[in-house]
């Protein structure tokens, strides 16, 4: 199954994408796509639903915006530098065990928003990334374990501002936090929807020319062992998103001289399987 | 006004402290204090529907268990060094501007819960913090501003596990995010109740032996300047927290050994006007 949701900026709808493509407004479900949602179990409680009401569900107009396909969750979790060849275009060191961040859930945003440039930025990067999202509270799960605790999948576009994040003293969380900075969508896929998470192309580009073009099986820490790890050192709550890191091509690792977001860029990027989205650069107003 | 929440853990009621200490259960209100009783100005309806509804607002027994004076909110941000004793101790640089990070909100619990020392934990610490709650959305706000967004004050135990932070490489969050490592209140204090907030003490023992003993003056980068500077970088959210940071006296800290908690540890703390908390160490089973 996947999950969308439509509507207004903060007046998000639920509803769901069907194999043909075509979207429907589950609303009458009579829940939306958060905490409480995936803690009852509520996306098997959708398919069965479904099976009785799909016919009598309002389609989705083509034109409607589509927002992230889940409510805000308690956190996102960023791991960085999860591809050797990122690492290496940063001139990082290769992880020995992941390096774990945080972005502000108010980054959130529809796949298809504009991503404001903020105040003072000038190094706006991208980063095309898998997400992953948790289906039920995960606290010291076993890596055997860790595929129970998954609802699903996103594309996800981590952007992130480099003056702040590295050059403004301390942790990287001042440059991932932005409003804006986290498209999510267009969908949640759930894990049946996707033959090996791991063997999936994952690209992005910038006005048109492909910069990004990755494949998950080049992720340095699976995602079993990415939910394990993160589980032995804070509780993961349904709804929370992991973001499993990015390959290269950001703007930071550009050769000879890196370049970022300027207004009037058009972004897009996609997953296999997950869809694309597409943000217009604007500044902020 | 002074905001407590009592009753079971995940059940919490809202309720209120009376200047007499009697604290009194105000369910009958309506809400709880979450975002959106502060983003609805919560406080100042509360305050008002009290004058005629006080009377008759349940006592609170003195045997209830005391939560977090607040739900879950979009955030906890921290500032890292953010006392010239601090980071010398630790020997850190004094930073040149604020250190950032998050601390994940599945974190927080009530004043006198006992705090859970992780699985393969040796190094939990504890921090005294003045932590300061949102009381409006804020983007880009300007220093002079920056009062009108506050809601009130708590008292913040910003426990962290030092090899969690300090050796499993790179970003601090994973040292500062596990249950139980955010001990909040016992009150939420409205800004009226503290007559200088830059200037009141803070302090923490161990087993009855105090040590940390450091008082707000001392703060490198005061409150209106952290909600100016965070608001450049992040929307903030009615009901987010910014814990300010911690004077010298942490465990990482002692001399001529570092020393950490341990199971049956006794930990007490407090802030002048918001109040003191109290936790016993467990071992995680």
């Amino acid at each position: 199954m996947k999950l969308i949701r439509f509507g207004k900026t903060g007046q998000e709808k639920p509803g769901v994408e069907l194999p043909d493509g075509k979207r429907i407004d589950t609303s009458a479900f009579g829940e939306d796509y958060n905490e409480q949602f995936f803690t009852n179990n509520g996306i098997a409680r959708l398919a069965e639903w479904l099976k009785s009401n799909q016919s009598t569900c309002p389609a989705v107009d083509a034109s409607e915006r589509l927002g992230a396909p889940l409510a805000r969750p308690s956190k996102i979790i960023c791991i960085g530098l999860n591809y050797v060849d990122h690492a290496k275009e940063t001139n990082a060191a290769i992880p020995t065990e992941p390096i774990v961040f945080f972005k502000a859930t108010t980054a959130m945003c529809g796949p298809f928003d504009s991503v404001v440039i903020p105040k003072n930025s000038v190094k706006t990067d991208w980063e095309v990334e898998l997400a992953v999202v948790i289906g039920k509270k995960a606290t010291y799960v076993e890596e055997k374990d860790a595929n129970d605790y998954i609802a699903g999948y996103m594309l996800h576009n981590d952007y992130s501002e480099r003056a702040f994040q590295l050059e403004r003293n301390g942790q990287w969380v001042k440059g991932k936090s932005c409003d804006t900075f986290a498209p999510l969508g267009p969908v949640l896929a759930t894990p049946d929807e996707i033959k090996d998470i791991h063997n999936v192309r994952l690209w992005l580009s910038l006005n048109g020319k492909v910069l990004q073009d990755g494949n998950t099986s080049n992720l340095i820490f699976k995602i079993p062992f990415l939910i394990s790890y993160l589980s032995q050192f804070m509780t993961l709550l349904p709804g929370d998103i992991i973001s499993t890191g990015t390959p290269a091509g950001v703007g930071l690792g550009q050769k000879p001289e890196p370049f970022y977001v300027k207004p009037g860029d058009i972004i897009e990027l996609g997953i296999d399987g997950l869809g694309t989205s597409k943000q217009v650069a604007v500044a902020y107003k």
